[in-house]
């Protein structure tokens, strides 16, 4: 092929024009599985580079290695959604100086198409590349060793980053047709063993949950659902992360082959259960930013009306086209909630880092109807609580809670209230619940929080909604 | 629908912001059929503005109604690929005081995207669009009223521009995908009676020809192909407009059968002749920037592996990626090559314009093997000059020139003679072609040209390649 791309990590990077102090990205689309940060930063860190800012669309517990990069001066910042594992709780500790900033997936792509966060070289992986740029995340040949169907959330960087690398485990002839990331976009194309393990993408906080307490939340989510007003032919509707909240569809199929609703599509983290409603006909589109497990990606390879979608188009707050605005029924789940709707999805109970914003903000924000399934309480530690140890989505974008002993609806929304008791629901004060769980775990004591800010919370518009402070011993 | 832009036409630009000296962008999908620009420049017009730069991709004979708004003042400067019919031979005798600026379709992806042409507000035809603006050139209701399939053309506009509307024929439900258009880019929608007639797209120079001379001309340039070194297994292939150029694949497609070589993808405007090759099997992927005809327009709007791609990465020479980068074979047509194998596809022999410079220069430049089919007369005015009237395609990217009265090969590329001499094929030599042309008809009289620039024909990185002076009577 005249004018291939490829090269080796090092040429690329050399070629990149990388300096000291620059900005290099990632996406979370093998979650749990990914190779591709441990590989290049470790290059990186070989190569002698310091003091890069790491701007990931998120990291999980598979990147603790990342803690002797931060150690050692090669990384000392990191943007992401989320931290789990022993890199957040080193980071939780005050592992870094410089505080990490935490954005929704709608807000990093904002903040990338606005200009505030600039990503000098973006390092992509992709499940299938030719010479010349054209990346997928879909498998394209024999020898294809990945798959992780949309990469949605590495268009923004792909789009708006000075210099585009991307990282494939199978190099296919040309054109890798369709393509997520095109050819035009992109300056080095570097063949590697392993860009992740596909079988982690549906790992954490995305597996397919047996949990009997998941079961009650997922329907009861159903039955509010069901009678909010707006389970009506045409609705749409997102499942974020969370065994409870991914199964409302496997428990809404019943009532909408029964009543012969259908729904306009499906956005977001796309599943198996939401594949399988489409092929049946109950779900007209697909809109996928991240597939949450194999059978979507497989489903994104070939069927045209599943549709890959930037973080930008998904659910940016800035931009009146992104899908979140279309949206009508969310529903999102919590590490936290408070007696004023506040959600907290980022940090436990104990102040250690261990979740990710995700997309919680940008569609409770922008649905109709946002729907966060909690339970009263984790072991013992209490879920609705006076309030949230870090805010990370604030209690005005949150319209139902429900939770095994109840269902609170926010004062802001009388008329759902009015429905879902009419309806013969287990309609609670939101205080009457947090009253319960207090009485069942006591008061908990007040964390040993110190005075350093290890992370920032950054709103939608780019704007601080909260700070966390390091969590001593 | 919440967020809605649906907005009437007036309602739309007044939102723009569009200011008297602004740029304004349109597409040529539907080509002579096209009823966007007319609509929209009369409503400007109806409304007052002035000294507006119209930036088309391309324009045809059904856009004769602009003469008045130049001679208005509404419009005072255009950009574009090419011009036809009565505004073209009014601008060739000097209606506009600026010269027209015309690009290739690679040199204007690569102008929008690198800022040389910004363009204000760009406004879009699509057969379909929802009311956040997720637009595309299919068809996706009953009520449809047009197809144009593949939107190439108007996507770097709706990337780069400062605002975008799209004007619509069929307003769809939300979601409209697959999309061609985003809706983040998009700031109105306008639903308009029609924005174009489809029966026209495969118009004009891209009609399937019955003429034997044409007939005679593909066959000739599907030998040199077969014979050229180029027809490989994984060989690619493209052919522009004219009906030689557009006929040559029906008659490979035998030998292809025959020898079991398959192309991996067919580039450009795409035809039914390469419709019908891909679903035989014999093309693997179809790279579409334009769809040449009501069955390639079809394809795009349910084939995953039929790819619709932007004017930058079809043929962008500053953006490596670009599809034209991978092209072996592309045949073109011409309406004057001269003895150094330059090419003129915009100026007739009577010194009025009357053509297009479209893909012509991207290709040839950056294809392995480009081959003109040109007549050596049309009518009694030769085509085989001693220097073309106005140069569009450098003759340093043209490799062989099939005639009716032999096949000339570029003297840069001897192994290509070679193989074709090899094979029977009557090689001749450029300078042989001129003279026998020059023989026929008698040498022409220089044309009535004035003094002043109306025409400036831009090369690939934005120098100026040629002028095109006035015409006189």
């Amino acid at each position: 092929m005249r004018n291939s791309k490829l090269a080796s990590l090092e040429e690329a990077i050399l070629r990149s024009g990388l300096k000291d102090g620059m900005t290099i990205s990632f996406h979370h689309h093998f979650r749990g599985g990914d190779k591709v940060v441990n590989l290049v930063v470790g290059k990186l860190a070989e190569m002698g580079f310091r003091d890069l800012h790491l701007a990931a669309s998120s990291l999980s517990d598979v990147h603790a290695p990342l803690i002797e990069h931060i150690k050692a001066g090669v990384i000392t910042s990191i943007s992401t959604s989320g931290l789990r594992g022993e890199l957040a709780d080193a980071i939780s500790h005050g592992l870094m100086e410089k505080p990490v900033v935490f954005r929704s997936h709608g807000g990093r792509g904002s903040a990338i198409a606005g200009g505030e966060l600039h990503i000098d070289v973006a390092f992509l992986g992709a499940s299938s590349c030719d010479e010349l740029g054209n990346a997928s995340g879909c498998p394209r040949s024999e020898n294809a060793k990945s798959i992780c169907g949309s990469l949605g959330y590495a268009l923004p960087d792909a789009e708006y980053a000075d210099h585009v690398v991307v990282l494939t485990d199978d190099l296919v002839p040309y054109p890798n047709v369709p393509m997520s990331i095109r050819a035009s976009r992109v300056e080095s194309v570097v063949v590697v063993d392993s860009v992740g393990d596909s079988s982690k993408i549906s790992s954490g906080a995305i597996r397919d949950s047996k949990n009997p307490r998941d079961v009650l939340l997922a329907k009861q989510a159903a039955k509010v659902i069901l009678n909010s007003g707006y389970f009506k032919d045409g609705f749409s509707i997102q499942t974020g992360t969370g065994g409870a909240s991914l199964a409302v569809v496997k428990y809404l199929r019943e009532s909408m082959v029964g009543s012969g609703v259908k729904a306009s599509f499906a956005l977001g983290g796309i599943t198996a259960h939401m594949v399988k409603l489409h092929q049946e006909g109950l779900i007209g589109k697909l809109i996928d930013v991240q597939s949450f497990d194999k059978v979507a990606a497989e489903s994104i390879a070939s069927d045209i009306a599943h549709q890959e979608v930037s973080a930008v188009d998904y659910a940016s707050g800035q931009h009146l086209g992104s899908a979140v605005h279309a949206l009508d029924i969310v529903i999102l789940s919590a590490l936290e909630v408070d007696s004023d709707f506040n959600v907290n999805v980022l940090v436990g109970s104990d102040g250690i880092i261990r979740g990710a914003v995700g997309g919680h903000p940008d569609t409770a924000e922008d649905s109709a109807l946002s729907i966060i399934v909690c339970p009263l309480l984790r072991g013992r530690i209490p879920c609705i609580v006076p309030k949230v140890t870090t805010l990370t989505t604030p209690g005005r974008s949150v319209d139902v809670v429900v939770t095994e002993y109840g269902i609170a609806v926010n004062p802001a929304r009388p008329e759902i209230a009015e429905r879902l008791a009419a309806a013969g629901l287990n309609v609670v004060d939101i205080n009457a619940l947090c009253e319960k769980a207090m009485g069942m775990t006591g008061r908990p004591d007040p964390l040993p929080f110190g005075e350093r800010v290890v992370g920032i919370v950054m709103d939608r518009k780019g704007g601080i909604l909260d700070k966390i402070r390091n969590i001593e011993q």
